[in-house]
């Protein structure tokens, strides 16, 4: 699928894309032989995202094309970034699509020296974040997600894969400027004073003390400790609700440009803290009593049966004793063994549970007090009102960091949610 | 100091080495104007170890030259290795120039094409383990590797070095070859059926316990865990009591080829291991009970004051706050925050000694029952009375193990040690 040309790279717009999409057959004959138009539609930090169409009427199919530029784009261009990341997103994609069959944007053709990839068009599916705050519940969606975590880090950790192999797989994957990104804006900067930190101004006050919570602290710190130092996994690395796509009936993850080998707690830690986050959120977005316990719910029951579906399949997938980790069969074989085999996996998925809840509590935070926060609290134009609704984030965000060791159960997370908000 | 000529490796023996060598101009004017011998004294595994001296009375000083050979020699040839370990060995002996000067071999000449490096001749240090199973003591040997170890681990963590300068460092000293020799000799082999596996006769009941052992086995499984996926300093890799030299004054730490990033506990566990098997043998080797008691005291103040210096040193580099480590000072600055970051610290140590707790049970338990054992076991010709010493050592291993979260001193390792020898 690799366009072979080592053509120098150059960031297209709307017009000069479309003279080049016209030169790669594959592309041409899917948008088939008709005017097309291209709209940059990307709301991301550091690519751009073009949907190019078919003249309305014609027989063709639209198709995505996301090129990385070599620059955040939120800070302008004195923040210079490698197009590196496209190749990690590239080799995510396709990965998903060997692991995970339908579950990501099919790849259509890669561009590596134009750090570009065209990609399926969903016509039907929008970014999951804002249909939540709209109030829409996905059913298939827990089952669908908590899949995917279960089998790409299953694929890619010690229990599948043979020393080497996993050893080879972590220095392919190495992302070590993306990873920079979430350990400053995630784990560091949004602790102290860092001039890029941004926040409501009505939560001065409670900035100033979760800055200066030393427990919280600690542990956000042992939390970073966690994401810099275990390769458990091959994450997705950014897994919140912008980097889901999703109908009533599917499920696509996107936007894998940060893949790296990392806690799968950072993963699910992310989703759950997000999901949390739009629970709060509705108390403003969705001003109907009843409209909005029962969006509660859903999201309660989503984070829940996210992390079940991902406990059970990770379970299965390790006790079928496939591919070569780091217990195999025989390890497990003597009286008495399928019950420790059994103690074993049940261990590892609490330790997991925990990673989630101290990972999920920096994700929290972030979104209060760093550089990026998220719609939710973004659209909420009464300040005062955002600054409940992030004051009681604060506090589950502080439980789950404190007292990430006693939860043993995905309903524990929620025990702090309910408990904070009263 | 690299010899760019691209010669095609092949295994010298001690003819083939001085014709070599003569051809080296630095280690030409080392060794001086005479007839040069060459002796090959190595006993490990995948590797021979050349003397290479002057002829008697003459002016030139001795060196050593240590040659990777493409297989594991305790194996044969149907074992084969690549000797991209040397890369590593000499990686980590010019790291160890810089960071700790002394505590390793001077290099004074390497040749990656033929896996070789010419290395400082020591005429007055001993292999450690040698003269500690004749009961020698060496009085500075905890303040030195606890400061080796300290130094080393880390300037190579995330503590020191920032996020992408850490990535990159473990992408370069990635070493899947001799990890998988740990992962498959230390942590998996010896507990299960591998035809490999060796063991005292006598010893038949025991392993067979071992083996069947549920809550050993679950707590094995999590050690090995922890070696694969914790990337927190870059260790030795294989620092027991035979990679060390001594005198009475001095320490030098060689055969760094196992070199990884992994979890410092291991290095620490490994050696601690190693003075407690030592200590146990004593009962067979220094029959004299006074002189053994002497002995044992003092192997037990060796891993305190080794676990004593490490914590000390890495602590006092850790609040110097130099590097580009993942909590700045600046995230410590609230009030409160000296307090805090006491805290920090004393709960990252606590982690480092829990991981050394079970890392060094499982090094413990593979000596008595797995490929390679130690010649302080090897050398006790009643069988019966070796394996009183080894039913011992791995009743320790499995408190090492089982216990590893309530160790939370050093001397809680030796506590362990006191109970089951009674």
């Amino acid at each position: 699928m690799s366009n072979t040309r080592t053509a120098e790279y150059r960031a297209f717009d709307a017009n000069t894309l479309i003279g080049y999409l016209a030169g790669i057959e594959v592309v041409a004959e899917i948008l088939g032989e008709s005017q097309w138009t291209a709209n940059e539609v990307g709301d991301g930090n550091v690519n751009q995202v073009f949907i190019v169409e078919p003249a309305p009427g014609s027989e063709g199919t639209p198709v995505v094309v996301k090129q990385a530029l070599p620059y955040l784009r939120v800070a302008g261009d004195d923040w210079p970034l490698t197009r590196e990341r496209m190749r990690h997103e590239i080799a995510a994609l396709e990965r998903y699509g060997d692991l995970v069959p339908g579950r990501a944007p099919a790849v259509i053709h890669t561009a590596p020296e134009m750090s570009l990839v065209v990609m399926e068009y969903l016509a039907a599916h929008e970014v999951m974040r804002g249909p939540l705050m709209a109030g829409r519940t996905f059913p298939q969606f827990a089952a669908h997600v908590g899949t995917f975590v279960a089998e790409t880090c299953f694929a890619t950790s010690d229990l599948a894969l043979s020393g080497p192999a996993k050893k080879t797989l972590v220095v392919e994957r190495s992302n070590p400027e993306l990873c920079e990104l979430q350990e400053d804006f995630v784990f560091t900067n949004p602790f102290m004073e860092s001039e890029e930190n941004e926040w409501n101004p009505a939560l001065d006050e409670l900035v100033a003390r979760v800055r200066a919570d030393g427990a919280l602290q600690v542990a956000s710190a042992e939390a970073k400790r966690v994401y810099l130092t275990n390769t458990e996994a091959l994450l997705h690395g950014d897994l919140h609700t912008g980097s889901l796509m999703v109908t009533n009936t599917d499920t696509r993850v996107i936007d894998p440009e940060f893949a790296f080998f990392g806690p799968i707690g950072y993963d699910l830690g992310t989703l759950f803290a997000n999901l949390v986050i739009n629970r709060l959120s509705h108390r403003v977005h969705t001003p109907d009593a009843a409209e909005r316990a029962e969006m509660e719910a859903w999201l309660d029951g989503c984070l829940v049966d996210t992390w079940s579906t991902f406990a059970r399949v990770f379970d299965e997938r390790w006790q079928r004793h496939e591919g070569d980790g780091a217990t195999p069969a025989a390890y497990w074989d003597f009286d008495g063994g399928p019950q420790a085999f059994a103690h074993r996996r049940a261990g590892y998925l609490a330790r997991v549970l925990v990673d989630s809840a101290s990972q999920g509590g920096c994700e929290m935070l972030r979104r209060l007090m760093g550089i990026v926060t998220v719609p939710e609290l973004g659209a909420i134009t009464d300040n005062d009102l955002r600054a409940e609704i992030e004051t009681d984030l604060a506090a589950i965000a502080r439980r789950w960091l404190l007292d990430a060791e006693q939860i043993t159960r995905p309903e524990d997370l929620l025990v702090a949610v309910h408990e904070v908000i009263g």
